[in-house]
């Protein structure tokens, strides 16, 4: 029988090393044993409960007294019993799905050697390795020598947040202390497919929704530059400054990329920043194949990329890269003495944190950094083209089958493959609102039996005036062809009778 | 001799389980290694190289091709060598410090299950816990059954600048449409000794710094009520709509607490929006003995706590709680109905990333909910005793011993001691401008020196009128009173040649 151990027998505790390599141990177990079972397809994605269910399932409850350490085994191993396999070859709910061994190795070591990235004083790896990592994605978006500026921070809606900040600081640099009040009303620009968080970024900033002007998109998802133009020439007759375009590398829904060589030229006529929202679509910066889809990438002013997405990297990596060097500085900095004293001994230049909005800020940057190293660039593109092939094949497979009704016509630009599933109850029905009412509800009944049998799982909304329809997207490098068969299958298994 | 391993050798490679096993095994030896090390005195807390001198003791280029596993093994053992140990007993240098191995191993669980807190949909257990552990906090704070709201932020920096962006929506909801150029001026107030993330929310949500008013304080640093109202009332009377009073408890360098209480009082007759910045000092609510100084939070509207800074919770775990439900909701929603399906078969009030300004979020709450199951509320509160303790020794130690001056008088507050070392060259000068001057350049050498030694590292800063002091801070579970006899000899001895 193993005596009880509690927390305070282990380290820092005096004579706490063997007790703590053999709690350490143990978790680890519970990790490799939930990772095998990750990858095996014979396993559910999800165990489905429901939140009131999952609430008495367990106490979750926080107490005043401790628990014992096989206590806190199993607590470990009821969350996992519970968490959604990310990195099963068929989870395909998010633009992130799928686990890296290597990226997780590096997030396991970024959480051991627990530290901020504010300054080089108490990161000098993890600095340096952000400010190597940067520039090279700078490379890669085509800024000469990787000049330029950048950050990682929590994620692609902080990321386009930074960009509306910037590009306001960059025209009216008195706004860092006036305010709104002192400047004139702004205007941003993006596309209708765009993500939220350009309306949010608005909102938070003082600036206002309606300040946001949503620009008309082809069929296909893509902004209409002319429209743009249109709408920047109206927005001045006005009397608002425009200020900012964030035109879409890859949407969320379609997986478009907007024309940014013509966003570019109507940008430099107006003198307007330019802003590409790449989290989604700026993996493909690393194929040969398939980056000319962001061509003109690198005349925009600044560039949202987040390797978590279509590059695999744990959750969270979101890079902004900044063409104009010092500008994040500027706009950001508020010399806190107490951090970033200005009579160290070292290069002040190392010292990062006073150009971000957040204070303290976690490393994000080794698990991309060590996933760079043992995949190589070659790596990523390989990836990325499997990836892409896969959203090929998929489309190819449903775009004569009965059933199955594409949302958008010609082959995928990105892993997104948007679609209807109409069952044989509906296929001959005419096409009026009674049919496009009861589609609407298919794909939820759909997902949520994948969600209880927990077989696979894949997103639906609606968008504009399309009905609910599945969003299929590939990151996931655990997903082959198998898989998408049986996507296609299982949705045929779990609808045909609605 | 073992085989070349490369990456694509690694699950989800069909084939890749054993390999997988073998390498993370051999990832885990490197961390737990590291991990012993971290809590031996005889250790340096930092192997300190200039920023170009550790550019080029290493090749950490991204290249083309991949590199073996061998070679990322390689990779890791380097950054943890020119990592800071920041579990060392010996390391002081910020407000968070110390690694608890329960938290860490929490966080290793965090990125084994590699999700996102958008939806319960993926993230179920996590979200779950979140709303446990940020009740629990409401109940703390005193919130009556814990009622309220709240989210775990990257940062407490982000943290205050929820706060202010929810006070600004709560007097002037249409701010999220219309922006800051439909509403009054704004103004808000803060002490002089607050946390400089006032005047960057302020910044960034285009108020302006201009509009953060601060306020003075008394000797030990607390917001002095009485000039409070004062600038309330100029503001007022100038036109200017005051909307956020954001008061400190435990303030960056002197640790104070600003009167709650008086604060609170004040802002009730304004009807100003109250907050409280705790991400330093509300840890101190776990304890019965120190919660005291904290009186009056029950009565914010908003409060900011970091479990990551005196809880040794790891980096980053930052919590914002809001007394009034639905607030943040209806602040940040955009609806996005990609991600935020209203037709989804289970209660929607769990998906709360549309609450966030974020959109992807990382898991911060597991490692402070396993933490809290391993300790016990009895457990953070023994350890804050613990660490007020020490400070106290540390006060008693120097207040009267040569060469040590103190800051401010009296007994500290929270764990932040404030104090020069005067060598003995300066010890019998007159006190004038170049006797200030010259122990204005002694803490940056003596820090220099113990970062070249390696020995401890603890920060420095002026302050005001008040050249270079050092501000010794203890948030480390480490830390024993060696260590603190430790840190004031090895500063005689680094120190006593200036």
């Amino acid at each position: 029988v193993r005596p009880i151990s509690m927390v305070h027998h282990l380290l820092p505790a005096s004579d706490g090393e063997l007790a703590t390599l053999s709690f350490l141990q143990d978790v680890m177990d519970i990790l490799l044993q939930y990772l095998v079972t990750n990858f095996d397809r014979s396993t559910k994605v999800i165990d489905f409960h429901y939140p009131n269910e999952l609430l008495q399932e367990y106490n979750w409850d926080l107490a005043d007294q401790p628990q014992t350490l096989e206590e806190i085994l199993s607590n470990c191993r009821i969350a996992l019993k519970y968490a959604i396999k990310t990195g099963h070859p068929r989870y395909f709910n998010q633009l992130s799905t799928g686990l890296d061994m290597v990226g997780l190795a590096a997030d396991w070591l970024t959480s051991t050697a627990n530290t901020n990235m504010f300054t080089y004083e108490i990161a000098p790896v993890f600095v340096l390795l952000e400010y190597v990592t940067l520039r090279k994605m700078r490379e890669i978006i085509g800024w000469p020598g990787g000049a330029g500026d950048g950050i990682f921070s929590p994620g692609g809606a902080i990321s386009n947040m930074y960009a509306m900040l910037i590009a306001r600081f960059k025209m009216f640099p008195e706004v860092k202390e006036k305010g709104m009040a002192a400047i004139p009303r702004l205007v941003a620009f993006t596309s209708e497919h765009s993500h939220f968080s350009v309306k949010k970024g608005a909102a938070a900033l003082g600036i206002g929704t309606d300040s946001v002007i949503l620009i008309r998109c082809d069929d296909r998802g893509k902004m209409i530059p002319s429209d743009l133009e249109r709408r920047i020439v109206e927005a001045k007759q006005k009397g608002f400054v425009p200020f900012l375009v964030s035109a879409t590398a890859g949407t969320t829904v379609y997986g478009a990329f907007d024309p940014l060589i013509a966003i570019a030229d109507i940008c430099k006529k107006y003198k307007i920043w330019m802003h590409v929202d790449g989290a989604w679509g700026g993996g493909l910066l690393m194929s040969r194949k398939h980056k000319w889809k962001l061509n003109g990438v690198e005349r925009a002013n600044s560039v949202t990329w987040n390797p978590h997405k279509m590059m695999g990297v744990p959750l969270q990596c979101s890079a902004l890269l900044v063409r104009e060097e010092g500008l994040m500085q500027s706009c950001n900095q508020m010399h806190a003495s107490y951090l970033f004293q200005q009579d160290k001994h070292y290069d002040l230049s190392y010292d990062t944190g006073d150009k971000a909005l957040q204070c303290g800020r976690h490393v994000d940057v080794f698990k991309l950094w060590l996933m760079w190293r043992a995949k190589g660039t070659v790596g990523f593109e390989a990836h990325i083209d499997k990836c892409l092939e896969l959203a090929e094949y998929l489309y190819n497979k449903i775009k004569n089958r009965e059933g199955f009704e594409l949302v958008i016509e010609g082959k995928p630009q990105h892993t997104n493959v948007c679609f209807w599933y109409v069952p044989p109850s509906l296929r001959n029905m005419e096409d009026n609102e009674e049919r496009m009412n009861r589609l609407s509800k298919v794909a939820p009944v759909i997902k949520a039996r994948m969600m209880e049998y927990g077989t696979t799982m894949v997103s639906y909304q609606p968008l504009g005036d399309k009905v609910n329809f599945f969003r299929m997207v590939i990151s996931n490098p655990a997903a082959a062809h198998q898989d998408i068969d049986f996507l296609i299958e299982e949705i045929e298994r779990l609808g045909q009778d609605l």
